[in-house]
């Protein structure tokens, strides 16, 4: 999408350990109209999907879920991060390292709200090592529910998360999808 | 606003300790169309109000602020919560205690998105006691910003948040303003 790759190559900033900075307009100060834009685009591309539901992760994923929601007419379900293992009965939950902060948390989300009918979108920020797109896949095994795809605003392709969700067979879709980056310069494919 | 009025008194559920438990439609399932209903109100309402920004704090004002975003044309400013106290230079930090999680967090804003020209919005989904909004309120002042008022999705008027913000000659809008609640029964004002 041009949109979001014009205002990466513009704004973003690639910092040591392979994070891409988009505080500006995608993770601290939200550029409103672009993530709209961002959800229209995600709107177009799943229409004929089925979804019942989408699912995301706070928090830097739920701007552009909502965004999703609107453009789809779905609900928004946003899995909680929390740090504790001891976790009640009436939830699903499952794993997550997270490469930017190099902690592990656990995603969380109610028993009451998925259950084995939904089909669901999982929409996040970033695609890099996959690892919280299987937690999130987990979390829909665990309901029995179905995955219609995966969308990320950003994929970093050489950090190949994109395999590991492809081999569950479930369609991933990046809004900007990153070749290669370093400071000064960052390629998309 | 009586939409999320009677979807409160529907599908809202008193907890012990003061907690009102709105995961259904606000908190970890979001209403897309509600949420959109409530931005929109909080557009008509703040329309005059020369804001030039939106500030909220992760994760729960996320979607009702990015709808307000939508309704008025702004950005939305979104703080983090750290547990750390040792924070860099770039940023705006507040100390902010958590009513429902009974913990101490600091909310964080880069100065970079925030400075003395603009004109602030607070967007939250609670006003209860008013940690909260005083932690927002203090990076306002520390950027040498104006607050043009605090809205919250559901106010919580036994808890005295609002006395806090007014206190400050800010004004405080609250979409639905719960008098009094006990399991069973809530009371709006």
């Amino acid at each position: 999408m041009k949109l979001l790759e014009d205002k990466i190559k513009k704004e973003g900033k690639v910092l040591e350990g392979g994070i891409l900075k988009v505080d500006g307009f995608l993770n601290h100060r939200l550029d409103v109209a672009l993530i709209r834009e961002l959800g229209s685009d995600i709107g177009r591309e799943f229409r004929e999907s089925g979804a019942s539901l989408i699912l995301t992760v706070e928090s830097s994923g739920i701007a552009i879920a909502f965004a999703a929601g609107e453009s789809l007419g779905l609900p928004v379900l946003v899995a909680k991060k929390h740090k504790s293992h001891n976790i009640s009965d009436g939830v699903y939950t499952a794993p997550v390292f997270s490469f930017t902060h190099k902690t592990e948390n656990n995603v969380v989300v109610s028993r009451e709200y998925l259950g084995a009918g939904d089909r669901v979108l999982i929409v996040d920020d970033f695609l890099a090592s996959g690892n919280a797109a299987m937690g999130l896949l987990s979390i829909i095994e665990q309901a029995g529910a179905t995955a219609v795809g995966f969308v990320a605003a950003i994929e970093k392709e050489e950090q190949g998360g994109r395999a590991l969700i492809e081999g569950k067979g479930i369609k991933v879709y990046s809004l900007a999808r990153i070749k290669e980056m370093r400071a000064g310069e960052i390629k998309f494919n």
